[in-house]
């Protein structure tokens, strides 16, 4: 009688296919490990309820979605209706800071099966974490334009950054450290953006004294983007401000060729209003429909959603169903080499769980 | 009788090991087209010069270089003696801002036998620019520290763009573009940053108008990143702000295995106030004074230093000379693989030449 209240949001395009898949496996892992998922499906950040109500999201977006324990979330946008700037600002980015959720966790990991751009690497060789601030730093509203059309316009825009804001994501990513068993790597530029990131760096030192167990390591923005390349071995958790965390966690996934099935978590630690757990990929119009998208990052997804909610076990086993499934090869949907339909690998993994 | 009168500023570690290699192949390469360099060699921007007078560089240092033609820059930096950031900001920073360098320049080139970490990808096949804003954007010492040593602690540092300052790179990058018969990759992050990212999106179409037969397109910083790693072939002139800039031109040098010798132009396009041309690497302390530093670096940069000054069949030559010395594979320092010291490959160069 474990129960978890699950709010379900497909969004657009491969959005729904993929949401499938997720919703299928997750229900072979709760009948496996004796939990209950009670899921309610939402038709709001979406194209379609953009069409219908010239808005992303209904005006108590927030009260309906707050009482749930989680939110798995497909894709949002299709720019041929609704630009990507309304669409992602309008839903999922309200959800990151309206819900507070001040982690983006993204892993990092050479999956067998699934070929990666770089040379001589092994699954097994790349395996860390991209620990992201998602509410503050770079993304930020202040700033504006003087002497507009005129030769002279000058555009301004603040990064701000808060003690409250950088301790709490800095000791998310020394507790993953921690919990790896493993190093910890800042992702700076105080040598050049000469005001907020020296400030990172003293908090991440600050930070550093209640984790005395725990190695840190700083690299610059640019040499540390050239060592994921290089190195990606050498990393274990890695944690970064809102902009530079953005980069750094599409550049991971890049570097082990998962960018395409990749999972990201948007965590509100504290418990208190909902965490939401969406595949990295967009909603690919332009395969939209066909019943070929690829479902494993919303299944990996789903699998970060089940450890979230205390279900240790149940994530493990999904994550080792998905990995067992790809490294045999034999159920690949195109974006693998294979011909596989997205519904059949939704449906291997599950048996698999 | 064309006479380049040329700054040289060896600096730290072994800057001043890979100078003397530079100067060398420059040398061949003045005889054989038949140009003269006139170097004059100052001691400051070095650990040593800031030992003795406690300052990188001389109070006059603007006057003292201006009248040059070009200034070939070897490395700076020894931290056990100077910091970092004192030693950067005071030296090769003020050169940047003080003679208005606002382009820095990069070739990302996959080379004959440097091995890169790319798989499936041959000389050849990578061969693009990263065109950097240099003086204004993200690297503005403008903000500050609220609330200090408070809960509420708050940073703030703005990023500042103008459309003088936009507008001048851009130029530079389409007329790159268009010297290369080639598109134009913009990188932006328009959809996160809000004011200052869509300004710069703005900036490029508009200028575009001007350039209508080049083909522009625009990603996003995040993507972009993981595209240099999935699809570096696609690119031909990429033009990035000052962070995003900082950022490209340290992870496409990585992903062609280059980034121990890549070289970095540093421009004042109208001439008036001499540019700055210098390797990419920095004065690593730990293989100083062994000889055995790689001298590609300083090589390149003299090469792209030749073009700068007009001399475009020489710069040609200078390149050309040190891709088959590194195709031949017989002359190579160990950072290659081989045994050959910093100063046999810079004379098997200038042979070469
Ligand atoms: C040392 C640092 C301030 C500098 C920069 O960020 O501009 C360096 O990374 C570079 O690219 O030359
Ligand atoms: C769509 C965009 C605003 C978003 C971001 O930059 O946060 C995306 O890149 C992501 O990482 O989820």
């Amino acid at each position: 009688n474990r129960t978890y209240r699950i709010a379900v949001i497909a969004g657009d395009g491969i959005g729904t296919e993929v949401m499938s898949e997720g919703l299928k496996v997750l229900g072979r892992a709760a009948e496996r490990f004796g939990f209950r998922l009670e899921t309610q499906e939402f038709d709001f950040a979406s194209a379609e309820y953009w069409t219908k109500h010239g808005r992303m999201l209904p005006e108590d977006w927030f009260e309906t979605l707050s009482g749930f324990d989680a939110i798995y979330f497909g894709a949002v946008g299709w720019p041929d209706v609704v630009p990507d700037h309304i669409s992602l600002w309008g839903s999922l980015l309200q959800f990151r800071r309206g819900f507070d959720q001040y982690v983006n966790l993204r892993p990092v990991k050479l999956l067998p099966g699934v070929p990666g751009p770089l040379r001589g690497r092994e699954p097994g060789d790349i395996d860390f974490l991209v620990v992201r601030e998602n509410t503050e730093g770079e993304y930020s509203s202040i700033g504006g334009k003087m002497f507009e059309g005129t030769d002279r316009e000058t555009v301004v825009q603040e990064t701000v950054m808060t003690r409250t804001g950088i301790d709490r994501i800095l000791r998310f990513a020394y507790e993953q450290a921690q919990r790896r068993g493993g190093r910890l790597t800042s992702a700076t530029k105080s040598n050049g953006i000469s005001i907020t990131m020296p400030y990172w760096d003293e908090r991440v030192a600050e930070m550093g004294e209640s984790f005395p167990e725990i190695e840190v390591d700083k690299f610059h923005i640019d040499i540390l983007a050239a060592q994921f390349v290089l190195h990606p071995d050498w990393f274990d958790v890695v944690v970064a401000s809102n902009l530079f965390g953005d980069i750094l966690s599409d550049l991971g996934p890049a570097c082990t060729g998962t960018i395409g099935v990749a999972p990201s978590a948007n965590i509100n630690p504290t418990g208190e209003l909902p965490s939401l757990f969406e595949p990295v990929h967009g909603s690919a119009p332009d395969i939209a429909g066909q019943g070929i998208a690829n479902p494993v990052g919303q299944i990996w997804a789903g699998a970060m959603m089940l450890d979230f909610l205390g279900e240790a076990q149940a994530a493990e086993a999904v994550t080792t169903a998905f990995e067992t499934v790809l490294e045999s090869g034999e159920t690949m949907t195109p974006d693998l080499g294979g011909s596989a339909r997205c519904e059949e690998l939704g449906t291997a993994i599950a048996q698999a769980v």
